[in-house]
């Protein structure tokens, strides 16, 4: 049987319900979509798009009446976002749905309807009370980030050895594979020792998760600037980022069109697109991209069957 | 006519001498190659290889005679890489050469010779008492440095508006390309202060950079994490990176065999492969790649002549 998956919708004025609609052929072969967004909202976009509404397009009737504004940042826009996410976390956590995608928000919008969260993951954190792990990436390559959206500058003191050996241990168990290589912080993994010296907490971080999990899943530090060459991805498919841009960086230089986010670490599956908004080419009926949204529902599909 | 090009040979115990003889024949058709190492140990390294040594093979007499030993750290082939190194400074600065191209040192090696140089580019900013800019990659992107071997907990501090203008100035002086991108520091470029603050000396500097200049060469901060997705390839082909794995993590990922190492801002032109000296495969005949040491050779030649 085809698993269901809650869409939330994403900012009205952006791009995510045209993937949505352009999509919805190709989504509903490998799931049942629910699409949470009232039918009135849903006419208005469609109609702006001058798109027809698919016949078997099933929605969940998030609240909501708005003008939709192409491109820009709306508060009632941020707002609708919002409650549309909402929603699907309530039917997966009341198991109405086997997951939950979600199409992009824009954070200006949600800041402006005086939501507090900076993004999915940070709300999905504290409905929860669990501590979600973001990774991003395609079938190729996986990159789990150990830290997030935090300043540069505030990344070496996060380094600690329980943190990471308890982060090492939940995304082993998340994501199951048997070979994962973990990335070193500093310029090639600190030579040993001369350039920094966080290399020595990693490394008992990944001693201390291989012993736990008593086999050799963990490899590392790896040396930051290599460990995504050519050669070295033949190794890994799953890595473990130290930090945001050192592990984004190399994967959106490789697969920039591909790639997702997947919420690790919690009682449901969430998948979401890994780009954003594209106010810029909003209800144009420009040439879309809907991979990175084809691969989320992919994902979530497997990742609700592992469940 | 053809520049002349001293080889500085690299590290004996390592694959740089392969490389240099198996490539001779492709080198000499684009420059008058000069390599810095005497006739007797080129005769046992190519005893050793079982390569036969070509007839135009110029030598430089870098003094020194000892036992090669394939794939071992040792101070006897550390002290003559950099003899050999300090011989190519030396042709070049004496204008008996139009540029250097330097073969694979081991840094550990060096530090058993007593050598207090790290890298090729901390003797050549002693040498010359100036601030060498370390740039690498490929016909297809280049990426300068504005920080290298250092902590990453020590950059953030390093970025500062007036040390990044100089920067700015001097790369756009050296490669003389109309359009750079120049990244932030922090995920998301800061997302406008929310995620640090070195963003704002990064645009000042760029401010000032373009205003020096008279023209807008210089655009960012760019966001680091999609600063080299393809789209962005497409409108810029150098970059400059606040850090060392920043840009180069992405380089490696996108372009590792064809990758070389330059040496921007000094009197001399220098160009480098920008691998290791691959012990594990040394004097195996083992396939060996010289991609990037040929694309050294190239790009020393295109810049002697610029110069």
């Amino acid at each position: 049987m085809k698993p269901k998956i809650a869409i939330s919708i994403g900012d009205l004025n952006g791009i995510g319900i045209e993937i949505a609609l352009k999509s919805h052929e190709k989504v509903s072969k490998l799931c049942e979509p629910i699409y949470c967004i009232n039918k009135k909202m849903l006419k208005k976009a469609a109609t702006e798009l001058n798109i027809e509404i698919p016949k078997n397009f099933e929605t969940f009737k998030t609240k909501g009446d708005f003008e939709i504004r192409p491109g820009t940042v709306h508060k009632k826009s941020g707002q609708y976002s919002f409650d549309s996410f909402h929603d699907a976390i309530n039917l997966a956590s009341k198991n109405e749905v086997d997951a939950i995608c979600t199409l992009p928000i824009n954070k200006e919008a949600w800041s402006k309807a005086d939501i507090k969260y900076k993004g999915h993951t940070e709300v999905l954190r504290d409905y929860f009370g669990k501590n979600a792990i973001m990774m991003l990436g395609c079938k190729k390559m996986f990159v789990g980030l150990f830290t997030e959206h935090i300043p540069l500058k505030k990344v070496a003191k996060k380094i600690k050895e329980e943190d990471l050996t308890q982060f090492l241990i939940d995304f082993y168990t998340n994501v199951k594979a048997e070979k994962i290589g973990v990335l070193g912080l500093n310029p090639h993994a600190s030579d040993n020792g001369v350039l920094g010296d966080e290399e020595v907490e990693i490394f008992k971080a990944i001693k201390n998760a291989n012993k736990i999990l008593n086999k050799k899943v963990f490899t590392g530090p790896l040396v930051p600037d290599t460990a995504f060459s050519p050669l070295s991805r033949k190794s890994y498919k799953y890595f473990v980022a130290m930090y945001h841009d050192q592990g984004l960086a190399p994967l959106k230089a490789l697969y920039f069109d591909e790639s997702i986010n997947v919420s690790l670490n919690l009682p449901i599956v969430r998948t979401s697109v890994d780009h954003g908004t594209a106010f810029n080419i909003a209800y144009k009926n420009e040439k879309i991209n809907t991979k990175s949204y084809i691969n989320a529902i992919k994902e979530a599909v497997v990742l609700s069957k592992n469940q």
